[in-house]
C-alpha cells in the first residue's frame, strides 16, 4: 500500500516537474529577440509546489535566469526550495557571476535543469558543482522542448558553425517571380510580416549581391522590443555593392565579404562603416562554408539566409543549410516564370536534395512549409 | 417554464437530426466508387430517437437508398417514423419507381434533407408530393456536408458540365521530373494509393497523348471493391495513340477526342473497343470545353484529368480546373528540371492563376495540396 501511495506521489511529481519547467521555457522564449549572443534561458523557484520565483535571461551582459529568480523570490525566501532551469547553470566566471555558485550559496535544495550546456568543453561541471555541493539535481525533464529554444546557440556550441534558416518566397508551382522579374505582392501582408520575426530571432541576416543590386532590400527588422538590429551580412565576390544600398544605411552592423583584396575598396566601405572582410575563393566563387565559420567566430548563433535562386542553391548543394522556410503563396505563375533554386549538376534523381517536412502552418491565405535538409549533394 | 422545457426539447431534437443526418452521409460514402452516374445518398430512419432502418444507394439501376432503409426497417414499422435523407427523394420515375411516392404509401411522419435536388427542373418536386400528402418536411440539415458527397454530380446537373480535378505530383520545387525526363518516384507509395482512391471515386480519367506516348500508363483502378472501371478518355488530337498502348488495353472503356475525321482511323480503333470521337478544333488545338460538354452528356460526374505540364497548363487557363489535387515530395529537384505547368502569355502579374488552399494533409512523408481555382484567365 505504501508503495503504491509512493507511486502515486511520484508521478504526480513527474506531472508536477514537467508543469514547472514548461513554465521555464516559456519565460525563456521571451528572451527569443534580445539575448543573443546568448542562449534563452528560463527559470522557475518552487516551494511546497508553489512558485516563489520567476526569471529569464532578456539580455548578453545583464544577469542569467537564475539570477533574475533568486532576486523574484528573495534570497531569504528560496532554501530548501526546487529550482527549474531550461540549461544547465554556467559553472565558469563569464559576464556575471557562475550561476551555479549562487545556487549552492542560496542553499537550494534541488536543481532540475532540461538541458546540460551543450557546450562539451564545460557540459555537466555546473550540475557537478551543485552535486559537489550536497544539492539534489536531476537532468531531461522537457529536454527536447528546451532544444527548440536555442538550435543555433546548441548547434555553434557542438560544431563552431552557426544554424541557417533559408527563407524564401514562392508561388504553390515553385515560381518566385514572373520572367520579366516581377515578383511584387507574390505572398500576402501576414507572410511580410512572419518575415519580420524570423528576422527578430535571427542574430544575422544574410543576403547575396544579386538580392541586394536586384532589390535594393532593406534587410532590418521592423517591429518592437528589439534591443540590436541583426547583422546583416552581403556575400559580394567582386565588391559591387552601392554604397549607396538601403543595406548599409540601416541602424546595426552590415558586413561585406568578398574575393577582391583591396585596401582602397576596404577603406571606402569602412568610412561607411562597413566592414569589409576577404574570404578564400573556391572556384569561381567564394568558399561558402569558410564564410559560415566566419560568422560562427563573431558568435553569430542563428543565420537567416534571405537569397536569389543561385546563392540559395549553392548553399543547399554545399550542405550548409539546415532549415527551409518557404512562404508558398496560393497562386500559379507557369514554367516560364522564375524557379526557386538553382541547382547545378543534378542528372540523376539521386542527387535531388532530400527534405524532411516538419511543418505546414497556414499565414494568411499562404502556407508556410518548414523543412530540414536531409542530405544535400557536398562537393 | 414549459418555455425553456420546449427550447431545451428543441435544442436536443437539433442535435438529434445532425446525429442522425451525419450517419446518413457516413451511410452514403459507401457508395463513392460505384454509384456513377447517379449521386450518393444515405438514408436513416427513426422511431422514438432509435434508428430501425438504414439504407444507402449502391449502384445505378439498383434501389435508391430510401427504398433500401425502408426494406430495412420493415414495411409495416416505419409508419409516423422520421426520415433523414441526404438528398431530396426523387418524384419522377426513373430506372426504379419514384422514392416520394414510396415514402408517402409507407405513411412516415417526417422527412428530413440535408439539400434538395440540384437539377433546377424537378427541385422541390419531390418534398412537395409529401407535403401535399400530408407528410411534415425539413430541409437543410449538414446541407454542406451533404453537397461534398456529390460534388461533380450537382455541378453536372446544374451546368451540364462534369466537375474537373487535376491531379499532379511535384517535388515541393515545383518540377515533377529531371531535364532529361526521369520522374520515377518523385512520390512516395502512399501518395500512389491516395491516387487509386482518387480515381476510384472518379468517373472519367482523362489524359493527354503526351502522358501516353511518353510514360504508358495504365490509367486504371486497381483496389478492390470496384463495380465498374471509370471511363478513360485521352486527347489525341493528331490521333497517334499507339494500338497497342495499355491504356487501351484495360477492363472498361477508352474513347479518343480528337480533331482528325478519318473513317479509316475510326475503324481501325472500333476493332480494338475504342470509340474515336472527333472534335472541333480552336487554333491548334482541340476545343478542350467542348471535349468537357461532351464527357458531360455521358453522364461524366467527376473527371480525373492526369495530364503532363501542357495539357494541364491549357486546361487551367481554359477555366476548365475545377480542383487541383497536388502531390509534393519533401524533395528539390532545381530549376533545369521540368515544371508542372506551362502557362502561355503570362507576362504581368494580374494574368496569374489563383487558387484557394483548402486543405494540406500528409500522405506518408508527401504532403497533398487541395486546392481550388479563383480565377482562371481565360482566353
Amino acid at each position: 500500500m505504501r508503495n503504491r501511495v509512493n507511486i502515486l506521489l511520484a508521478k504526480n511529481q513527474y506531472a508536477n516537474d514537467r508543469e514547472f519547467m514548461a513554465r521555464a521555457i516559456r519565460l525563456a522564449e521571451r528572451g527569443a529577440y534580445t539575448t543573443y549572443p546568448n542562449p534563452c534561458v528560463g527559470c522557475v523557484i518552487v516551494k511546497n509546489n508553489e512558485i516563489i520565483g520567476e526569471g529569464w535571461h532578456i539580455e548578453a551582459g545583464k544577469e542569467h535566469a537564475e539570477i533574475n529568480a533568486l532576486n523574484d523570490a528573495g534570497i531569504s525566501n528560496v532554501k530548501d526550495a526546487t529550482v527549474y532551469l531550461t540549461l544547465e547553470p554556467c559553472s565558469h566566471k563569464g559576464r556575471t557571476g557562475p550561476c551555479s555558485t549562487a545556487l549552492v550559496k542560496a542553499q537550494v535544495a534541488k536543481v532540475i535543469v532540461a538541458m546540460l550546456d551543450p557546450n562539451p568543453l564545460v557540459s555537466g561541471q555546473g550540475m557537478q558543482e551543485l552535486k559537489d555541493n550536497g544539492i539534489e539535481v536531476e537532468v531531461a525533464v522537457l529536454q527536447n522542448q528546451s532544444e527548440q529554444l536555442n538550435l543555433g546557440y546548441i548547434k555553434r556550441m557542438q560544431t563552431g558553425r552557426p544554424r541557417v534558416r533559408n527563407k524564401m518566397a514562392m508561388s504553390l508551382d515553385g515560381r518566385t517571380a514572373l520572367a520579366s522579374g516581377e515578383s511584387k505582392w507574390i505572398t500576402s501582408e501576414e507572410s511580410r510580416h512572419d518575415v519580420q520575426k524570423l528576422r527578430a530571432s535571427s542574430s544575422c541576416i544574410l543576403t547575396g549581391v544579386g538580392t541586394v543590386l536586384a532589390d535594393n532590400p532593406s534587410m532590418n527588422v521592423r517591429i518592437d522590443g528589439i534591443l540590436q538590429q541583426p547583422l546583416r551580412a552581403i556575400i559580394d565576390t567582386h565588391l559591387s555593392t552601392p554604397l549607396d544600398a538601403k543595406i548599409l544605411a540601416q541602424q546595426g552592423k552590415t558586413i561585406i565579404f568578398t574575393g577582391r583584396n583591396d585596401d582602397g575598396d576596404v577603406q571606402r566601405f569602412a568610412r561607411h562603416g562597413v566592414e569589409v572582410i576577404v574570404i578564400p575563393r573556391k572556384g569561381n566563387n567564394l568558399d561558402l562554408a569558410a564564410i559560415i565559420d566566419h560568422l560562427g567566430k563573431l558568435q553569430i548563433n542563428e543565420i537567416l539566409l534571405e537569397a536569389g535562386a543561385t546563392l540559395s542553391g549553392a548553399m543547399l548543394q554545399a550542405g550548409l543549410i539546415d532549415e527551409l522556410i518557404i512562404y508558398m503563396a496560393p497562386v500559379l505563375l507557369g514554367n516560364k516564370s522564375r524557379g526557386i533554386f538553382n541547382l547545378s549538376n543534378l542528372e540523376t534523381m539521386n542527387q535531388k536534395i532530400s527534405l524532411n517536412i516538419i511543418e505546414q502552418r497556414a499565414i494568411g491565405v499562404d502556407w508556410r512549409i518548414r523543412a530540414t535538409v536531409v542530405k544535400t549533394d557536398k562537393k
